[in-house]
This record gives structure tokens, sequence and C-alpha cells, in this order.
């Protein structure tokens, strides 16, 4: 294999991992065994666990930045259906996983964040990249009129991205889509109205 | 010591350990080692460390309910001011602490409910009754007319809470207060009004 493709690979092998049971809990054993890469080379690739989890979280943010972005600008739906639209597809997926694992970006917040750094700030680039986006949906329905004018679109995307991720963590605790679809309810029918 | 002092020990122990290195990185050797209890005994008082987590969980949800109740039916104070108010002193318990930790339920939440259903019961539990706590003094506010009367108070109180998880998540990636400032600011000035 080429030198990208077992770095890919072993990437993609975190993006499982670690979304399914954590950072702590995933060996750098776990990794490669997760791979057709010869033990011991992972060191190779990526100086350390903490430089390895931070390329996971860049492609895991770009992976979802691309698909969210795809739903958050298609024009054919006015602004605030198009985000409500995003949503319910979260909740689609989420129903796929049978409500576990949620999202990696808040997964590892809450487990990494206070311990590296470095992965630290990716996780906020990447929050920080992901909030940008949904505000600007929010300027578009500013522009057109159906976002109320006493709401800031920064403040309100801020709020919005938090309260999904809390919703998503409340959803592994009851296993179930009713904090996804509480929180939609909530979102579309009361606050941005 | 008594039986029942160790065991409180041991258990306040993981109260800590839990909040500052998670479930995972958090061995029953760490456990121990921060206590007078001697090593090797502290399979006589739990069963297993899932065992030892959910009695972690309990004590953390019992003690945090004593102060939040307190505040909460504090009558000298409107329904919802006294809200804002529990929030607010919420966000000063965050920043003396740095914006490290977070809350343990969240934390737990995230790392161990798809790994263990017990703690995920005990979770969702402490979730569902801190969330309770909020939803009574809503129906307060409601019953004075404070409360917009398209607002459920259930559905209301389970989004507040999720959205101040979200936040204290955010906060983690953020290392700033803003996020709490902003979530108190949109649930109170907005979402509530």
């Amino acid at each position: 294999m080429a030198k990208e493709d077992v770095r890919n690979e072993l990437i993609e092998s975190g993006l499982k991992l670690f979304s399914r049971s954590g950072y702590a809990a995933t060996g750098v054993k776990d990794v490669v065994d997760e791979t057709r890469v010869p033990k011991g080379s992972f060191y190779y690739y990526f100086d350390s666990k903490e430089a390895y989890a931070e390329e996971v979280v860049r492609k895991y943010s770009s992976k979802n930045a691309e698909a969210r972005q795809r739903l958050l600008t298609d024009k054919s739906l006015p602004p605030l259906a198009r985000l409500r639209n995003y949503f319910e597809r979260g909740i689609k997926v989420n129903s796929g996983r049978n409500y576990s694992g949620g999202c990696l970006l808040g997964n590892l917040t809450q487990e990494v964040s206070d311990h590296s750094e470095l992965v630290r700030t990716d996780l906020s680039n990447a929050l920080g990249n992901w909030q940008r986006d949904i505000e600007a949906v929010l300027v578009e329905a500013a522009e057109s009129g159906e976002l109320p004018a006493y709401l800031d679109p920064k403040a309100t995307a801020a709020y919005i991205l938090n309260a999904w991720q809390g919703s998503i963590l409340r959803m592994k605790a009851e296993k179930s889509a009713r904090p996804l679809e509480m929180f939609v309810e909530m979102t579309f029918d009361h606050l941005l109205k």
C-alpha cells in the first residue's frame, strides 16, 4: 500500500474505534488490529496517539462538513426548512445506530479536552466551523425575514449547536430518539419563531 | 474506620478521579491510592468497577440535587429568576474550575452509556430527576403567567437541561465561560420570553 493509503486506513480505524469505545479505552494496538497494517508501524505514521487523535478529529470534521454543507446550501428549500431538514437527517442517522456512538466531536470534547491542548484546539475548530455553517443559514433566514429580528445569528447558531450536542448526549442516556425530536420541535416551533 | 466510612471515602475518591480523568482512564488502583484504604480491599466494598461507578453516579446526583433544590425552591424570587440564578451559579462554579471537568453526569453519559446498561440507567435517572426539578419551576412560572403559554413545561425543561449539558461540553472545548453565558442569555432573554 502507498504511504498515504496506510495512513488513511489507520485514521479510518480511529474514526470507528474512538466512536465505539472512546479515547482512553482505544489502544494503539486496537487501531492497528483493525487494519492490514503491520503492528509496530503506527509510530512511523504518527508521532503519538495524541497526534493521531488530531488527524482523526480533522477527518471526522471534514467528512461531516461536506455532508452538512451539501444540505445547508441546498437553495431549493428556504433557509430554516433546510436547517430543520439537516437536523432531521441527523435523527435518522442516530436511529440507524440505535442511539449509540453519538457525535465523535462531543465524545472527545468530554473525554480529552482537559488533557490534550492539541486535540482540544482541533475540537474547538471543528465545532467552530460547524457553528459557522449554521450561522450562515441563519444569516440567510434573517435577510429573508424568516428569522425573528431580535435573534442574533451568531449567538443563535452557538445555542442551537450546543443544544444539539446536549440532545445527542441525552439520547445516549435514554437510548431513544425523543431528546432529538424534542430538540427539533423546541428549536424550530418555538426558539426560531 | 467503620465499613460505611471506608465505602464513602472510596466513592468520594471516584467523584474526584472520574471527573478529572474519565471512567476508562481511572483504574481501581488509582481510586484506592487516593484514599487511606488498603489496596486489595476495593472488591470487599464493590462487586466491580461498574457497580462502583453506579454508586459514584448516585452520590454525585444526590449531592447536586440537594444544592439545586435549595436554589430552585427559594420562594423569595419569582420562578424564572430563580432558575436563571441557578444557572448563573453554575457558571461561577465552572469558572472556579477553569472550565475543566464539566458535569460528571454528562461526561459519563458520553463515555459509559454505550457500554454499561447499569450505569446508563443511573445516568438516565439522575438526568431525569434534574429535568423534573427544572420542570417544577417552569410549572410554577406557567401558573403565575411568567412562562409563555405555548411552552410545555416538560419539553421546555428537557430542552433547557440538554442545552445546558451541550453548553458545558462546548465550554470544555473553548475553555471559556462564553458558551454558558450565551446559554443563559438565549434561554432567558429569548426562549422563555
